[in-house]
């Protein structure tokens, strides 16, 4: 027997309709590429997105096919989040950081068919159009205006001159919320990038998941400002979560400095901010040497990388600004964990309160988790034992994008996030490695991302990485990599003795070494495999001695 | 092409699994039927849970049949909802405020096969058992010690005696999310009452809706005491919502007086409540007349009837408590709209707000609304223009339980409420009228709601009904039907100059007559009908004259 209630399917369309009819008025306002400052309502964007519907029709663009973008997050970065998901298309968020030869392999990869692109990618667009038989047209999100007055690409469009020339009315469409809505591909610091197709039905739920609460606890009342880009994982759900529930939304295109960030979230009275920590801590930064403060900014949700003590501290602290640290992956959509207090945890002195939002938080509904051990037994949520996280819910993947069938992205229907993390029992999860950077010193497993943030609390400490070294006896021992700040001197023994009393003696590095610059990937992670290679016949002073 | 996530059904059962995994030591309070304080935590009553499935399965309760309780809001009841829905059978929440024939007849319609029911209405059941030929078996939920010596009821057993009889081991079956999880019937106060059938997919939809910061904003800091009933349109959701956030929940047991809910307050340091005006009347004049205060209460979520505006100023202005006016019924699971500022609002002074927060609210995301007049046309949202109220969304009716094919609920794809209502600008509905209660002067629509309000916030009026009794040149005019305070007293003429400025002139009630009590409903609402019925012959004193 089923029950008797309406049949309406979850689909990212009737985000934009509820916007338009109940939020029409609320405003969108996004720093241009171009340069200046563009203000318009959600009503507008939602006639300008069934323009942007129409002109993809026009351009043969049929459903279930791939629209690519390479775009910063702004208004029309958002016109064609809905308009090509909306009318039934695949939306693909290409991300710019990558090598131009991957983003070749991932349009070919894909399929796309139409590539958007900001002004700012021109030139590598340039680089690499010869490169993407896929693609049959190329569209410039700019106007007439700011066109090229000739270009290497074949076929370049106008976006400005397409939406106006278009007829704004459109039906969107009703069909399975099953259909594919968007695709991004994981960086892929090993081997080929992969690709996570995300639903109209996981994106609802996954936007349900984000707005909640305990979450980023969006409302009307709140002006959002998302530094965390749509072009990866979709800005977190923002674009669609400010529809959801009528949030004023800031984009602040390509300009992610302290100081721009900082003007935009004065003058647009900014409440609610997310990141990932290096785009804070260029902030903080400004904030703190032009003794300003922050007059409306309430909250900042940090992700994307484990949030610096320090970083918490100045936040709120300094600032009085609240810290959501919060924890996803491309293959959570990626909201899987926030560190928000439970009622039982405001009894909780300052410094403990602390611990606990220093950890990547517990789980939203919707999605699960639990750690095992190699060989797959269950682990204790007691905050002490480490295993590999396991996760699952209708927002996590159940399979890559073309994957060969015998490529199973799942164990037991727990999908493996590659992270290795505690869970205490309260439910909050601390990731403290990455599955392939774990050290293993005597059968024991050591975390390498604590070892990491005590050396970058250290003042004359940029950067630091920690990676296992073999070692004749234990296997492996942790050696520290550091890169100093500019102008700043720290030496082997000094570094080695910060920790005396930090961690357990059997986790101290037994060796330091200083390198110019530590490897990033394209999404700003430390690439510690090249560091591994580099330093793989590294001899610790003691491992002869031992 | 459909996207690549996890296909994971939304049942409840995954609440349940989430509180218990996820928030498993926050606390159940309820004041028991029996007279004492009872507590647990989410993971006891997951496990409670689980054994009366077995108890269910025990009894022989077959996937899809239907179970009914009669129970006031208590820890005991929740595990009805959980093990009942969860385990695939029909949660049917019988209204004991009905007539006894009434329900007879409710349950034989939904062919109810066992009835779970609280101490206080056993002499309820034992008087209409006989007249209950498809349950198979009672159970009254209580313990050994409270069973009744001997009792009427064949077959009658004891609630507490079966839960821990079971098991507590017991998989929560995985099946369509659009399978039937509960029912409830509409009060019906014309014509038979008629059965609205949830499905799991449009409960877990609702509750997303329930929990989000604009509607009732549940989060696990929060302390939530739902006045509102389980036994009707499932207390709002919020003994799911409370699983889905992990907040704590406190039943207050039949005792719904001011003084007995005033001290659970206290106690239990509720942060969250929710009821209709009539229960917040009581407990306002208990903590006004002792002079005390709120200590821990923030927000109270007031709906199922209108919020005189005298009330929402107390809360406010008095005691420090924000209010959120909302607005749904049985066919919408029940919630729909909840007047809580924009952003665009916040500049407003306090008397606008309170203007705006009078109205029932804008829509949550998933319920959409339009007004229409007679003829179907589409009214604009100008605040002014009244029309009949027509919804849609995943969790709104589409077809009443059983009802004949002929029968349609919807027009056009839309449920008519039955309510009349403008619509402003910012999407902020307000009801003005029932539809079958409008006053129609002149060709002209006249609001009830409002002339009631206004007679209401008279100091010696206690209940106010306002109806349209037949006029030769108009139609119809308003009379309006008064209920004195105790003691009180108020003359005709007077009542009618206190409507001057208040309303425009033609507005102003051509009569008044004074009434011992005015009927009421088994939802506390006020009978209009047959006060339509009682004044049908009434003769207004310028019904000549005009």
């Amino acid at each position: 027997m089923h029950g008797l209630m309406m049949d309406q399917p979850l689909l990212i369309s009737s985000l934009l309709r509820h916007a338009e009819r109940h939020h029409g008025d609320q405003q969108i306002v996004s720093r241009r590429v171009e340069g200046d400052i563009h203000r318009y309502t959600f009503r507008d964007m939602a006639a300008r997105s069934r323009r942007l519907a129409n002109v993809l029709r026009a351009l043969d663009v049929a459903p279930r096919t791939v629209v690519a973008t390479l775009a910063w997050n702004g208004y029309r970065h958002m016109e064609l989040y809905y308009a090509v998901s909306g009318s039934g298309s695949v939306l693909h968020t290409l991300n710019p950081r990558l090598h131009p030869d991957q983003l070749a392999w991932i349009v070919g990869h894909a399929q796309d068919q139409i590539l958007f692109f900001d002004l700012s990618f021109l030139p590598l667009v340039e680089q690499i159009a010869a490169q993407l038989p896929s693609v049959r047209a190329f569209v410039l999100m700019t106007d007439r205006g700011h066109m090229p007055a000739r270009s290497g690409i074949a076929n370049l469009q106008c976006y400005e001159e397409l939406v106006e020339a278009a007829a704004d009315r459109f039906e969107w469409p009703l069909f399975d919320e099953n259909t594919a809505s968007s695709l991004c591909y994981t960086s892929g610091t090993t081997g080929d990038p992969k690709g996570v197709l995300y639903s109209h039905r996981s994106t609802l739920l996954h936007t349900f998941g984000v707005a909640l609460p305990d979450s980023l606890g969006l409302r009307a009342q709140e002006t959002v400002l998302p530094v965390v880009p749509m072009f990866h994982v979709n800005a977190w759900g923002q674009p669609y979560a400010a529809c959801m529930v009528g949030a004023k939304i800031v984009f602040p295109g390509p300009q992610l400095d302290g100081k721009s960030l900082y003007e935009l979230f004065e003058t647009e009275r900014v409440t609610l901010s997310s990141g990932v920590p290096t785009v804070w801590q260029g902030l903080l930064a400004y904030v703190e040497q032009h003794g300003l403060r922050f007059s409306t900014m309430k909250r900042t949700v940090i992700g994307g990388a484990a949030c610096p003590p320090g970083m918490l501290r100045a936040f709120v602290q300094r600032h009085g600004v609240a810290v959501i640290h919060g924890w996803g992956m491309t293959e959570t959509s990626p909201f899987g964990t926030a560190a928000v207090l439970k009622g039982s945890q405001l009894v909780l002195g300052e410094e403990e309160r602390f611990s606990v939002q220093a950890k990547q938080g517990r789980c939203v509904f919707g999605i699960d988790m639990k750690i095992i051990d190699d060989s797959g037994v269950e682990l204790p949520w007691d905050g002490r034992s480490s295993g590999h996280l396991m996760v699952r819910g209708p927002w996590v993947i159940e399979r890559y994008f073309k994957a060969p069938p015998q490529q199973q992205a799942l164990v037991d229907g727990w999908f493996p996030t590659g992270d290795v993390a505690t869970i205490d029992r309260d439910g909050f999860m601390q990731i403290t490695d990455r599955s392939k950077d774990v050290i293993k010193s005597g059968g024991e497993w050591i975390g390498s991302i604590d070892l990491e943030n005590i050396a970058m609390s250290h003042p004359a400490v940029a950067m630091a990485a920690c990676i296992g070294v073999p070692h004749p006896k234990w296997d492996e021992r942790p050696l520290l990599v550091v890169q100093t700040r500019p102008g700043a001197a720290v030496g082997r023994d000094e570094l080695i003795a910060f920790y005396a009393g930090k961690v357990a003696k059997w986790w101290i590095p037994d060796d330091v070494v200083f390198v110019a610059e530590i490897p990033l990937g394209a999404t700003g992670k430390m690439l510690k495999t090249e560091l591994r290679k580099r330093f793989s016949d590294h001899r610790l002073p003691d491992a002869e001695g031992r």
